[in-house]
């Protein structure tokens, strides 16, 4: 509902109320030096006409609209939920606005979403974007989460191949000897591929039996639960450790093993990897490999609004931990 | 990374380009009429050139920005994060941006976001907030969810008082006779008040016994599980239905009981409110009334948007459904 509108006070009304002059009046606003008696009395006439600073007349003039898009698939997922949120309060921190842009997971969306920056004059974007073949163009600045757009785009990632190391090592250090890698994947080449490269890593040179199963996004999940069935016998599962590339996959496979009676952790340790909280416990959903989510938004953000060339193309990949939650021994 | 910057075409740039008048150009812009010819001549050469709208530009002209704030206390509650997906999602499909506020139940944070939507001059704030005294102020288009703020601000919500109701009378009919109404609450005057008292309306009617146990959040917690404690006798617990004022809520209180192992839904039926699905499974995490998130996002936009004299301090009402999610026997 639109409510009774105000009178729109100007510079030009705040030096008349000061009795000041327009340039000084303006220097009050820009943060510039005048005497002390003079900005307080510009200070009062801007509190008692209600004068507040036009941003878009101020954009126009300055060249830069303190505004960041941030372009994410959903909130649906608490993982982009939980980054939104960061990255909002880091913006927000540093007196930007954050514009939210929803793609649905859809190319079309997220090409157009960086029309909208230009054409808006963002200062810039944070992305973290699905489609394989993106044009960024030139004149937007741009960081990613997870993602390589292009050569000289920053991309600010947990790290993905530390985690993957950690989750095979915990494992085997617990006792597992026979482990198994799960992992539902899009056909973009992202930062989140190597969790299998550094799982995979410590498998081999600890010589431990190891399997991959990777299914694509794309794809019906029914070959992920065939699998796991095809490989029960006798109330046993084959594998006594398992690596799923998220905490969601996580949850599905425990659910799927419960209900088939294999105990967890005591028949199969399980890790999965985000760190996301179940809101309905208030506690981990799984042991996992815990992403630093604020540290990653607040990255993000510093990297975007003090660009330095020595950044360019850079992949800043932010420690992980190791968390137990209940599906592991410890 | 700052990339390569363009030059940046002008509207006098395409008229030179289309060899048209500046004025023709500018219909096409706008999306006035004018000659086919003219417009294909126009759109091509805004096409060549790169030439993008500069929306701060226009805002100026038009006094009007595009923009709605979305003021929000977090991301990490599900509710708020569906909620805010489905804003942004109506609010681009409007051509409008989403400009996200996120206050952390900060009572001052929510009041300098209402100053933020002033003095950027945003079209409007669609906000859910927490503060009990908060300043709307003059020349402010809002539209609450949840939030009685002032008598002439709309307000949209489910139908909480039909849905205390229908939990109620699902309870009962599923053979419950002692029913438990729980709800941690806080202290400004919302509409989920409303749960609580279309609960107890058909518990009075259909004369069932039933005790509501309230508790306000800023208030530790365990109150609530040491009368769940002091209620347990024998590996019975004295209430056979519980109605849990959020499935936040429920998830604790269904995690409680089943480590003190009654059983659910055979010793004991249970409801949540909101309908927030469980990412991990993919599935209702318990029986619920389910809020029309999406719906109740077009309203609130819609409302926003198209200003009608008629909607001044409506209380919009959106209907709920009861979904069984494995906590009751039906």
């Amino acid at each position: 509902m639109k409510r009774e509108t105000n009178l729109n006070p100007t510079m030009k009304d705040v030096a008349q109320e000061s009795g000041l002059s327009l340039a000084t009046v303006s220097k009050v606003i820009n943060g510039l030096p005048v005497g002390k008696a003079s900005r307080q009395k510009v200070e009062a006439a801007i509190k008692k006409l209600g004068y507040q600073v036009n941003n878009y007349a101020r954009a126009l003039k300055s060249n830069k609209t303190y505004s960041v898009a941030l372009v994410l698939p959903s909130l649906k997922h608490p993982f982009f939920a939980y980054l939104t949120d960061e990255l909002t309060k880091s913006l927000m921190s540093r007196g930007y606005r954050a514009i939210l842009m929803i793609t649905n997971y859809d190319p079309d969306a997220e090409q157009k979403s960086f029309a909208m920056v230009r054409s808006n004059k963002m200062d810039g974007v944070i992305a973290l974007t699905y489609s394989p073949d993106l044009e960024v163009g030139d004149s937007i600045s741009i960081v990613t989460i997870d993602r390589h757009l292009d050569e000289d785009i920053p991309c600010v990632s947990s790290d993905n191949f530390r985690g993957g190391e950690l989750a095979a090592k915990k494992l085997i250090d617990l006792g597992c000897r026979k482990l198994l890698f799960m992992r539902i994947t899009s056909r973009i080449q992202g930062e989140p591929n190597k969790r299998c490269a550094g799982f995979e890593s410590v498998c081999q040179s600890r010589n431990i039996d190891y399997e991959t199963l990777l299914l694509m996004d794309d794809e019906p999940e029914e070959p992920i639960f065939q699998f796991l069935e095809n490989h029960i016998h006798d109330g046993e599962f084959e594998y006594d450790g398992i690596f799923c590339n998220s905490d969601i996959l996580a949850g599905q496979v425990i659910r799927f093993l419960s209900e088939r009676n294999i105990s967890i952790p005591d028949q199969v340790q399980l890790i999965g990897y985000d760190g996301i909280i179940d809101r309905l416990t208030d506690s981990y959903v799984c042991s996992t490999i815990e992403q630093p989510i604020a540290q990653m938004a607040e990255t993000a953000v510093n990297i975007l609004l003090n660009p330095d060339e020595n950044n360019a193309g850079a992949n800043i990949c932010l420690p992980v931990r190791y968390v137990s939650g209940g599906t592991t021994k410890e």
